[in-house]
């Protein structure tokens, strides 16, 4: 029998809640798929801060480092918006996990599903159009970690830089992710990038079309990112996947997110060239909903679906999953934001929900 | 009489239609307001370089220099987007009319006007609930400009870079240019940056911070670039002034655009410190409706009330044109674009559209 090892990080605000629902589901993967995932959870997030000191404790950095996998919650809230910016639970925790395990390559699946189209924010018939794009992000390089970065001068004439950098081989391994992605979608890379201002840009275009030849069923075009945030929202259906860079991804992911309505569905993956990979819901931490039981743990469960295909190449317990959240879906066991305003006081709560999709499984 | 001259620069696509339409509505404001406009035509853009080699000739930005403003179309399009970048329309000529004058200041407005609202790829119940927004984008740095920017390095570690950078001066001017105009509006300034990750937005936001003390009657805000591209499409009504840098400014404001459905109606505003200006409609040179008569010239005429509104402090010519498009598109004389597909055959053409406004003036 099969066995893998899972860190569990469920965080601050809905983490813990969503979480739960998680480990129901991948109990019963446990039974109906004969294997065996062996998880350990750890402190995270603002949570860590409190009871640890730091949002990334070195035991749960090295639980993560013996695992084959990281199942993570979401972080952060008002409570540690006050810290400085290196300590916060967002840099201090998340950026250091995706750069510490070089998890550069960001997968955010964004569609609508039938049946809650209303819940998007476009007009009905963009909305019905068959949205289904999946963004395609770098995550490891960029602005965010291009150095230098820092601050210069006196007076009025002090400034401040951040340096976006890409080399060669970072841009590559990215575009080649897009375009085998691609190949199990419907065939088309749309990469995202500013090639009339920055050079790197035209770096990115420059590799993205030399990865494009070894790719020939795959189609290629190139987009501004700022036609980009226009597209999206007036025909998002044009689009299969978005190749993006670090900066470029966190903007369209987030508007791609926002665009299907509803946020709670959407999972997430970030990986590395090993296979490990970290596994998180699209959304925050919510702390404004937080410990009520009405939270969403869809997002978390379709994040562990991913987790189980891309780390441990369950395809078929991650299908199942998969299946099962539609099922659930379609059978309108719904938490509250998925509903309309008149229809809240029919909706499933966190766990309801999670033990529909246990039934489904 | 006063005597102003204004530097036109209609450019290519459907600039040269859509700028006749502007002129002559700037014959009637002559009349009208007892005022002389002098106008002289310059070459710029992908015509200039057919022309005279080169997209910005040197009598071309001589004849801006000794303007009162620039009114200027729309550049660039398929035929010169092999030339190498630095020699394309857009860099070679709007990126150095930006920087040689310092048009550090560019307001653009986005609202969807009542009766339009089902142009917008919103939602209905979001594109009625009286969207009203004014990007104001520094426009001469930030990354578009930052040094140093370039390739270095052999193979696959060859990298690209560029230099995001803003100095306190640079940050406090433009952020002065918001509170200036929130307060002539609804009192709110959100401050668009990503100060979880970027060092300069930490310096932004401070800026912004210090200026909003000298400004007791408006409120800031701060909000992520990510999550502002979200909230554009959730809910826009909540946006009085938005306030970016350069880089998201051109985000931010083309998803602003495009959220009203209807780009042929926007003008916008490129300012310096003394007043000088370079006016321009938000959309492209849409090459392939060039020629046809068919372009919408609001977006041209706004932009040239704007110039005598910023330029020229001629307020109540510009508040007679502003009216004067208002009561047009209230009686229904609309291009193509603005009417739903089974009405097209009823559509005004440019010229009908430049007559009413000239009309209701
Ligand atoms: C929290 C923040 C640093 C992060 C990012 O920008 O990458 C978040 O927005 C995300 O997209 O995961
Ligand atoms: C043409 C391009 C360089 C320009 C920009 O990004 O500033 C355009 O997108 C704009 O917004 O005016």
């Amino acid at each position: 029998m099969s066995q893998y090892s899972i860190a569990v990080l469920a965080g601050d605000g809905i983490g813990p809640e969503v979480m739960q629902e998680a480990n129901k589901v991948l109990d019963a993967v446990e039974k109906k798929f004969n294997v065996t995932l062996n998880r350990t959870a750890y402190p995270v997030g603002g949570y860590a801060i409190d009871t640890e000191g730091e949002a990334l404790p070195s035991k749960t950095l090295l639980g993560c480092e013996q695992a084959d996998a990281i199942l993570f919650g979401s972080i952060g809230g008002p409570k540690w918006d006050t810290l400085p910016l290196e300590q916060r639970p967002e840099r201090a925790a998340l950026l250091t996990l995706r750069s510490h395990f070089d998890l550069f390559s960001n997968l955010r699946p964004a569609r609508i599903y039938p049946g809650l189209e209303s819940l998007s924010p476009l007009r009905e018939d963009i909305a019905k159009s068959g949205v289904d794009v999946l963004v395609v992000r770098e995550l490891t390089s960029g602005i965010y970690f291009g150095q230098p970065k820092g601050r210069e001068g006196e007076g009025e004439e002090e400034f401040a830089y951040d340096t976006m950098r890409y080399s060669k081989r970072e841009i590559r391994r990215i575009a080649i992710a897009a375009f085998e992605a691609a190949q199990k979608r419907r065939g088309k890379v749309t990469s995202v990038d500013k090639a009339n201002v920055l050079v790197t840009s035209r770096l990115w275009r420059e590799i993205a079309e030399e990865v494009a030849k070894d790719y020939p069923d795959v189609e290629l075009d190139h987009i501004y990112i700022d036609n980009a945030t226009m597209q999206i929202m007036k025909n998002p259906a044009q689009f299969d996947v978005m190749l993006c860079s670090n900066l470029f991804g966190d903007i369209v992911s987030d508007e791609c997110a926002m665009m299907t309505g509803s946020m709670g569905l959407l999972p997430s993956a970030s990986m590395n060239e090993d296979g490990f990979g970290l596994y998180e819901p699209a959304g925050g931490s919510a702390p404004d909903i937080a410990g009520q039981g009405i939270a969403n743990p869809i997002a978390q469960i379709l994040s562990a679906a991913m987790m189980l295909r891309f780390s441990m190449n369950l395809n078929d317990a991650a299908d199942a999953i998969e299946k099962a959240v539609v099922a659930t879906l379609e059978a309108g066991v719904l938490t509250g934001e998925l509903l309309p305003a008149d229809k809240r006081s029919q909706a499933a709560s966190t766990s309801q929900v999670g033990d529909e999709i246990v039934k489904q499984l």
